[in-house]
């Protein structure tokens, strides 16, 4: 039924495996949804409609999606606190009125933990999504979801990602009253993505190739999508050595458009929604620059003068249009790294838990 | 007493005349202190603490700072809002214990001027900052704080950031009941750039050219200094075509550094606080990874390994350091573009007033 079933990754590449392993992954989310419910409705419960996420990497990257899950389904204010803030200058902020959702992998990122501790001794909700609900993140917090992609051995985080972003959409569709309608969609997006993967597979190495000697990029969504802009250029980063930068079509207006020449591609994610004008927009422009352009995403074809396309599914509700606008990015980064000789699961001087200061 | 009635700038470069009247800037924003404190009183007479602050580019950057000056002075929490969310995407949200920050150097930027509608419309304290009180977002907004940047011609905004950032720092020090002593700083900060301004302008002018050939750089710092990362950044990219992206410190380590190579310098940002550790380490870890680094900020000095450092004077409040960090990048970014061969005040494709959709 899986991607992952049909064929082995060439090479054994990690990343490879688990970017195939995403439909499963959402699959196995899904079965949580209880425990989601029961989270929201506790928050519901205390009156919380202020919510602080935080989270490093791919995880941050997550958050700017809940931003949008949940301004979107139940109309809560969501934002990415300030970790050094309290942690490290020890501002004294209320925190009574806020619910707080903390992401991390493997439950052990140390700023993160503290962050938490500190947030429940002054009377925050604290919620932790994680892989690894026994970890001291999940000790840690009042209320524990299990994030349920399984072991992740890449580096590079992929099914990690995707599971976070639709936890998020899960929590707050409960939030909103709309689990069984976002369960059901979300479903529907995870068989959608395991029909998509091997065309992907093979449209994403073709391309790959005309990049090999780029140095440079930007990567443009807007609102839902700009957490996929920036997880697509932390992917570039990571494993390709690419100086890919996450924009907003609105920030590519105000500056970064004046940096645009033939030897500067521009990636962009489009999906049908009320942010797609300025997305084509954007595109435009970025052309008019000569600029290389790639359209991606449900609504790639909306975008014109792109030289490569890479279109997704449309899935049945446009919020969850990341879930799928993700994978292409994924799969072009593994793709990128082969072409330009590097190894896409050991990217240089990295590893999978970073205790940074 | 400026360094402006010292020199005209060679070839009459806006961006070079600007960058050195800001100083002049500072001390014109302080004679409208009392506005500030006006404000002030007004958001705690209604017992605000949450700021949402929305702006972009330039205006944006400065907001980032705005997180730290809100939750280091008066401890009050405050964030870079989603503009699309309520503007294109509709998004309902309670807005009536707000206080609204909207950032705009002319006070015509046109998605910000519908949010600050909407947000007064549902019960928000609405604030505009602007150079022009007489604007349009000065007419839409219950107060209006002049900048009082005076008008500012480059394309590349230099002085109004510089302002945007103090007049942060001072509503948020009135706020806690600090407005007077952080006044005082501000004038002692505007003394010492005064001073500095000279010999910064022949560093810099030295330093750019050893930088010609450079596609792409990283700009890192954290806590009130990644504003001047995110501005340093888009400085670069619209003045010197260069692909510059800011990250703070945690974020380099959390998967960015490994894009780093002997062809990707650093411009680091260091200022004596909490968070100089974390930039400490991520100079490191950058050096080992082969990258030419730029040392900058008050606390230059603790940053070992740079090929280039580029101090500034120490404030006499630490949370004022930003004021005089940027400057260096300002001055790097006018210099590079020279070398490069490059006008500074032309950006390729830019203009004044962005009217992005």
């Amino acid at each position: 039924m899986s991607a992952l079933a049909a064929t082995e990754p060439p090479g054994g590449s990690l990343l490879l495996s688990e970017i195939r392993e995403q439909p499963a992954a959402l699959e196995r989310l899904l079965r949580h949804s209880d425990e989601y419910a029961a989270a929201a409705a506790a928050a519901r419960g205390r009156g919380l409609e202020l919510v602080r996420m935080v989270g490093h990497g791919s995880s941050d990257n997550a958050a700017s999606y809940g931003v949008y899950a949940f301004g979107l389904l139940p109309g809560w204010t969501a934002f990415r606190d300030s970790i050094s803030l309290s942690v490290y200058y020890g501002a004294e902020m209320d925190l009574r009125g806020s619910c707080i959702v903390a992401l991390s992998q493997s439950g052990e990122t140390p700023d993160v933990l503290t962050y938490v501790k500190r947030a429940r001794a002054r009377g925050a909700l604290t919620i932790a999504l994680t892989n690894h609900p026994d970890s001291s993140l999940g000790e840690a917090a009042e209320l524990v979801l299990p994030l349920a992609a399984g072991s992740e051995h890449s580096i590079a985080a992929t099914k990690t990602y995707s599971n976070q972003v639709a936890a998020l959409a899960l929590l707050a569709a409960h939030a909103a009253g709309r689990g069984d309608e976002v369960v059901e969609a979300i479903r529907a997006v995870a068989a959608q993505l395991d029909g998509a993967l091997p065309g992907l597979e093979r449209r994403l190495a073709e391309l790959a190739v005309a990049f090999a000697f780029v140095g440079r990029m930007f990567v443009i969504g807007r609102g839902p999508e700009y957490a996929t802009a920036r997880e697509i250029s932390l992917k570039l980063l990571e494993t390709c050595r690419v100086g890919a930068e996450p924009l907003t079509a609105t920030d590519l207006m105000h500056g970064p458009l004046a940096a645009l020449d033939g030897l500067f591609p521009v990636w962009t994610i489009g999906s049908d929604d009320e942010n797609l004008p300025a997305v084509r927009e954007a595109a435009e422009r970025a052309r008019a620059a000569g600029a290389t352009l790639v359209a991606s995403g449900p609504a790639a074809a909306a975008i014109s003068g792109a030289a490569f396309s890479v279109p997704v599914p449309v899935p049945a509700l446009t919020v969850l249009s990341p879930l799928l606008s993700v994978v292409p990015g994924q799969l072009f980064a593994w793709a990128l790294a082969q072409a330009k000789g590097l190894d896409p699961d050991r990217p240089n001087g990295l590893s999978k838990v970073t205790r940074a200061l």
